[in-house]
């Protein structure tokens, strides 16, 4: 942590930062700059004394050198994280894809949609029994109900499922059905819900805050992992911007940074990213020529007629065409397509 | 709604959706402009109507024309809604200060400060029992013993309290303690706890998220008002822009546009809206000449030892300074500021 | 300037950094952290050597201590600057109302504007010869034609005259009717332009660019500054976020920022800052109390036939009224409105 | 165009707006919806109009629905626009990589960068004379030295040049050297840079402002276009949004949306729109297999030395490595790279 002093602090202003890092434990380092004095705390400093300083007369500015997150960083844990779901393995050479419709509707939508995917290519079927709506007046999801079909879906395609939880309350119960739990984009920093999946044993998938630096991002996944779990992916699904051609801006550097600074597989939402299904097949490249581990895609047999998210769905057929594209691309990049599992498990 | 066709689109497309509109028991009214048919929806239309006809070929856009939100919105409630914390009245004539620390600390931090503000003339506590924290290494607050202080010290100073839930499972807590609940700009969409708190039957104050536009807000009150609970304000506490010399910016327009789409009063947080102690008088100031109902402030006996938020926090010296520039202010366009209680209510 | 090294960077890369520190004729100065090697560099550095260390390996961050900016900064020069038009002083006690169509349209709507802003207290003229126009097919300004109504109208009222130049080419010109010279948002950073204008001997207004930094807007005012032009204001005109309500969110933090780290006077313009006429007044109300030097107010005879901005124009009784609702929020901050020139000048 | 009345206009505030198409020689078409009264605009509208609606009592919105381009509009000139530069088309099947140092520093900078572009496979030489630079007291280019240098390796190499202007004074000198002038992202909206550019008779290269919405930045290519010119290409080099861990936000969502509305070949700036070199391969393999017809990217001989933006360029090894890279993602996406001039021309 390092403490720069206002133009023309006195001694006495600087006396008195030198003993509050020092009744804190820690030790105080003077430079002289050109114009001002910069005090460095050496030692193992702790987050609330960033904002003891800050408030100190004569101070300009705290800056802090250590990263704020740990476990989720890369300095710390350089090997890259492989979260394993059945047979499949996420963050390794193999790019997996999740498909399926934005909201379970019904089993003939959800049956149609996962063996259509499947035969695409796709791995792991994604479906939300539980939506959040920004709206209270519309459609919420079927709850309880579309988690069974999940789980019926499940048995007769192989394919193991994603789906959201959106309430502490309901943790346990997705737990028992879900492959892979997801944390929307709202509830970046719910921090209770954080915790409550972090206990729950099974994989997250934790989607970046609409307006969340990648800083936020990391400390929230931190939040999972310091319970325990470390079957942690991230998720970038798009940013809030002041552009309004797209109903958000897909950060495709998010990508290689998080490659860079942390140990977690990340996966790539050019569904949400973009918010239209003409952007979906060029941004899902994109995102694999950047090098995400994996997408997970909106999929309807009628995206017209979806109860959610229609503009943004690929019809099976659109859906088919950008898993042929997706596979050179990737090997441009050296990996490859995960394939589906070939028979039904039980 | 309007269903604007993409330049050339064809009869077959046009008539594709007129079919569809017709299907959901509503009317198309067709009008062919310079360059593009543009098709009216007559009747009731409902929220996922939108996304189905955007869905459709040869449609270039739907526009809604109904406002997405009605129980908030002063066309269907055109009086201002009063929020009534015993005797003080908020959206009324008077505007209310709610001031105090941003956490809970310890008793005497609380009391001093509880005494401190009241002297100056707030008449609502502020203080955190639980607190949202980026990191889960930073401090989160006392919990229940927090919830306890306050009741302790509201006991001694006859000051109404207002702290923040969290968590799904600490509203009915938290609402046997609290005169009004705090809704964080992190769970401005948490819509289970929105709800949950629509049910509580307490007085609520919802902050802005810090992403969240306008109508956005607005929805998520909706799903507060819609739970039955009209005890309603909301809070606004700046957004995240690119400017980083402040921690947010202070959005000042969204207080005259609450007070004229909205009936529910509107509250002003200059504290976290700035994050800079020195920032705070002069946003407060302007929060009020725009036509705030009220303000929320962060006070603290010694902002440089304050375990949360002591860069943006006022000395007791610099509450009571910003108390007597707010006195003529509030003259100037018409209002006055409520007076504390006089005496200990039991 | 400091270097903040990266988690286990060994001796040969801490020795290159110390190295090109040397070499640029200055000295490095090492603390070792807990966890990383700290360099502060000594004596007056320049600005590439920022980049030139953040290249070389080893290396995670470089800090910059000092403020890029200097004749601006209030460190450098602390009492106020007083922008001096003729008789009237801005940047004192007084505050200064400018105000006038958006786009100077014929002799009878400036007149008349005139007029009607004078009797109402204000004391500047403004009107636009040369108009930006984000597309190419809208009105674009009367352009010299605009400058000699401008003129005359002066002439007739007394009131000086505040007006845009958009080109290098009409600096001369332009300067040769103004009293004040606007820099508009789109132009903050035509580096070019900013020069000829800090040549041209007239009091210029620099507005903020709509997605600048506080920091970029104090180093685009002093391009001006450096040319010897003391006599600059800077106006914040409302920056670019996500919220889609208003034009632009006004951000009324910079107001009291300004103050604080600059010696010149800071003026709000509320109707770019919002773009619709009814939320004008409460602005304008919040930029004085946040501590604003002056405003400048868009007013038209009829706003719904201006060729420009009608949307965000006040009608002269809009107008008049906003003015009587200044002087007590003036007076409560404990300032007044500056008066017209009682009679015209020749 | 589509006036939304208010909910509960009246029939007098209905018919001043009819009234007011009608003078304008347009026809009102009205529908009565659910809640409010919807007015169509027919006939050939003007962009003022707009405006005008908009202020009249008892309208709540103006909805525009033609967009407000025409030139530069996939719809009203379909086939895709292909930029000739000597042998070189831009916007085919031909990917097309401009390269070299960010500023022409002096001639054996230069010319081992142009030698070790061109050897990597770079077509096009990048370098610049006039440089963009928010703070008055850093590099700003060799000027017309830096344009002489860029003609003479121009002769030695064979590789055609870009080079950015900046001022109004500077394009007849800027255009006679170079092959393509650039306008930078702080000119975007430097309307009458842009309409000399538009006479100028070069192909012209048009970055995205930094805050643009993509409609903006299609109009100030539309200035271009109508003074004539149609040798045109528009770069994405990043928007401005609150992440600060790049310097810019790079949309690469812009790429296939300008593919889609526009018929102009669409450039990717890697370098610019992240600020790190480390994350402009992975970006520039994005930005091909988005759709991208070409990227121009920083190199240089030792970015640790760089007099401008150092840590956003490419070693030559770095950029030899990348141009390996795009290869086989240009094949993937069925397109190839343009392989530079084989000899020198004179």
């Amino acid at each position: 942590m390092i403490v720069v002093m206002r133009f023309g602090s006195g001694d006495e202003e600087i006396a008195k930062v030198v003993e509050r890092i020092e009744v804190a434990g820690l030790k105080a380092h003077l430079s002289q700059g050109a114009e001002r004095v910069i005090i460095g705390v050496l030692g193992q400093t702790f987050p609330e004394l960033r904002d003891m300083l800050e408030t100190l007369p004569g101070v300009d500015e705290v800056i802090p050198v250590s990263k704020p997150y740990k476990l989720c960083s890369r300095e710390f844990h350089p090997q890259d994280t492989i979260v394993q779901v059945g047979d499949i393995a996420i963050g390794g050479d193999e790019i997996v894809v999740m498909a399926g419709p934005c909201a379970v509707e019904n089993e003939q939508q959800l049956l149609e949609t996962a063996r259509a995917v499947k035969a695409a290519g796709a791995t792991i079927l994604r479906g939300g029994a539980f939506k959040p709506s920004t709206s209270p007046y519309h459609f919420r999801g079927l709850g309880k109900q579309g988690l069974e079909l999940l789980a019926q879906i499940k048995k007769e395609t192989g394919l193991p499922i994603i789906t959201e939880v959106m309430s502490l309350r309901d943790v346990d119960m997705v737990a028992s059905y879900a492959d892979i739990i997801q944390i929307g984009t709202r509830n970046m920093q719910n921090f209770s819900l954080l915790e409550e999946v972090g206990k729950a044993g099974k994989p997250v998938l934790l989607k970046r805050g609409i307006s969340a630096t990648v800083q936020e991002w990391l400390l929230a996944a931190e939040y999972i992992l310091s319970q325990g779990n470390q079957q942690l992916m991230l998720c970038e699904r798009g940013i809030r911007t002041f552009e309004t051609y797209t109903r958000n801006t897909m950060d495709i550097s998010a990508i290689p940074i998080i490659e860079k600074v942390s140990h977690l597989p990340i996966i790539a939402d050019p569904s949400h990213g973009t918010g239209k299904w003409y952007l979906v097949p060029p941004l899902a490249l994109a995102a694999i020529a950047a090098g995400a581990d994996g997408l997970i895609i909106e999929v309807h047999p009628n995206p017209d007629s979806a109860l959610k998210d229609g503009p943004q769905s690929l019809t099976f057929n659109n859906f088919d065409q950008l898993m042929s594209q997706l596979k050179p691309v990737a090997a441009a990049v050296g990996r490859r397509l995960a394939t589906p599992p070939l028979k039904v498990k039980s």
